[in-house]
């Protein structure tokens, strides 16, 4: 199947040359339009955003419109490809901000994949948007980024591939609790692959109150007698409850209600999910082939499914996050995010889903819906 | 008047939010669309760049994008007003891009003024773009940062404020001498003014074969005994024939038949258009406000007269070349301007004047067919 998909993208991509495009919204037709849309007329909205900064949002594009910032150092699961080839990604992101959001973006694909760099160049482009969603930047330097970003800038900073990500992985843990009959506090959980998504995902089902998480990367368990542990895996192991011991993934899951898989292909095994608890839970989103293949799951007695694709059910998607997110932050003008509004926002994806089902955990990007619930849902927090 | 057009052009700005959008050509209406456009079938796309970068021209915006540069410091004639205030005149030019050529631009106002700084932000957000448009950058800071990026990039660059006014002033150049009936060897010319545009007309005059120029900066006269005199301005007094001494703009003018004001609003009286050889030419392009009234040049005895201005006639208007000279470039993948480019389509503009009289030197950007004559004369360099 991906083949055809693949010869399609490019024969598409080809035909367009690329996808997004710049158009002006106020016509040039005559000697007076161009002298209010340009000079002499433009000077004096010059004038009055050099008098008021706060205008900017007022008279120009940067209201409306977010930079989509890569390194192309993790371009979707292919690796370091570099800034051009992240470019079509960037676009494609683009072109979802419009057509879902009415949100304008534009890619700002970075030829540095330097910490401090990419930190400095993000800050002197900064004046023209009104928010900056970072994307397809391999971890740890996404978490430094991220964070120093918020600090410095006084525009709303994301990297999508953590909170939009674990966001839509929060609301298909709620459901699948409510499916289980369990509590947030009983659930045992399994978070294979600590990365960017990873440990996202990882500190939020720690906010909402899951308490019991052992995570695993690509060593096997992460526990407090390993010496090669970054800052980010300390702080995840200091936050559950559970008893994390040496071991590998096998040992992990055992006895396990729910798997999240955001590492790589085939590391679950039919055998491993028939260790798990009763009526297995299977989040596996590696992208574009998943941790397990859902029929070889689904056979194993896997009891709810989810992966990242279009052509399974239960589809955990950060489409359905980022354009709502951004339009609410840009239309109450936020300052920044918080970790405490994906929680929100992960409730109210769970919450929006009515006929709740193995094969419906969490809505889909086409609902019309979401966007609106999404971006009301982040205006709360102004 | 231009209270008028200043609060007109305050509504229209405040009433779009913004002149700019980005909108996806591909439609997003389904899944196999969304699959296609983007993930997975993008991945695809994604890995035949990361094989062969020059297939970012293929398939993505940059082939036909181009990045509008500021940093604010010299916006219009307002002064450096930062890069907020940028934004509303940056994104006018995308708009003028994208209505007169079908270029796609977006503005990048860069939160820094420092050379370097600036030279390398460019360089690092390069990659998505198929040209560099500097604009509204102050000298002589504006001479090192396109010399540079037209160096170190493997992108066209080109400061409009200087090559897109020096190209249409030497159209305006070429045409007037037909009027006088005077070679380009015999003519004598005065520039007042050795900013980003001046020093851009003055060495572009010079490559057309203009020998006698006369510089004069806000201290009278340049010359050859001057102690402050800056590398491009001792470029161009080697560059001209004229014995350049001690003396102020009225001592420039006595005898000169063409006057080329790049300076400020008033500089140039009546008394001293009339010291001025027989049939004077008078481009008064200081913006808003020439520097001299037209109305004021004509009852001195003017015989040809030109501003920046839509509301008189001859309007010396960049608008009539960076459109078309990006569109040819992007085009043909021509690497990087030079200097013989900008020579050759003021001569084509010229030429392109079939009913020449003294109110009719240039043609206006309304004109259909300019776009496509810039382009076309520039692809001739490919």
């Amino acid at each position: 199947m991906n083949n055809d998909i693949y010869k399609k993208s490019l024969e598409l991509h080809k035909e367009f040359r690329g996808k997004l495009e710049t158009i002006s919204k106020v016509k040039l037709d005559s000697r007076e339009a161009l002298s209010l849309a340009y000079s002499p007329g433009v000077a004096e909205v010059s004038r009055e955003i050099a008098r008021d900064p706060s205008l900017a949002r007022e008279y120009t594009l940067k209201r409306n419109t977010v930079a989509i910032v890569s390194d192309g150092s993790a371009i979707l699961g292919l690796g370091n490809l570099g800034a051009l080839a992240a470019i079509p990604v960037m676009e494609g992101k683009a072109a979802i901000f419009k057509e879902f959001a009415g949100v304008d973006a534009f890619p700002i694909c970075l030829d540095t994949q330097d910490t401090e760099e990419i930190i400095k160049a993000v800050k002197q482009i900064a004046p023209v948007f009104g928010g900056i969603n970072l994307e397809d930047i391999s971890a740890p330097r996404c978490f430094e980024i991220e964070s120093r970003l918020r600090k410095e800038l006084n525009i709303p900073v994301m990297h999508d591939d953590q909170w939009g990500a674990a966001t839509v992985t929060l609301s298909a843990v709620i459901n699948s609790l409510k499916l289980l009959n369990l509590s947030k506090e009983e659930v045992k959980v399994v978070i294979s692959g600590i990365g960017a998504a990873g440990v996202a995902t990882a500190r939020l089902l720690l906010v909402y109150g899951v308490k019991n998480i052992i995570f695993c990367d690509s060593k096997g368990i992460i526990h407090k007698d390993r010496a090669d542990l970054t800052p980010e895996k300390i702080e995840l192991l200091n936050g559950s409850v559970a008893d994390a011991k040496e071991g590998s993934l096998a040992d992990a899951v055992k006895g396990a209600n729910i798997f999240i898989g955001l590492s790589k292909p085939g590391v679950l095994t039919q055998e491993m999910v028939k260790t798990m608890a009763e009526k297995p839970v299977i989040f596996g989103l590696a992208n574009p082939t998943p941790e397990i293949m859902p029929d070889v799951a689904k056979s194993a007695g896997a009891f709810i499914i989810a992966t990242g694709r279009s052509d399974f059910p239960n589809q955990i998607n950060n489409s359905l996050v980022f354009p709502g997110a951004f339009k609410g932050m840009l239309e109450a003008n936020i300052p920044q995010f918080k970790i405490e509004m994906f929680s929100a926002i992960a409730q109210a994806l769970a919450d929006y889903v009515t006929d709740l089902s193995p094969e419906n955990i969490v809505p889909t990007m086409f609902d019309k819906g979401v966007v609106t619930l999404v971006s009301n849902k982040i205006q709360e927090f102004k």
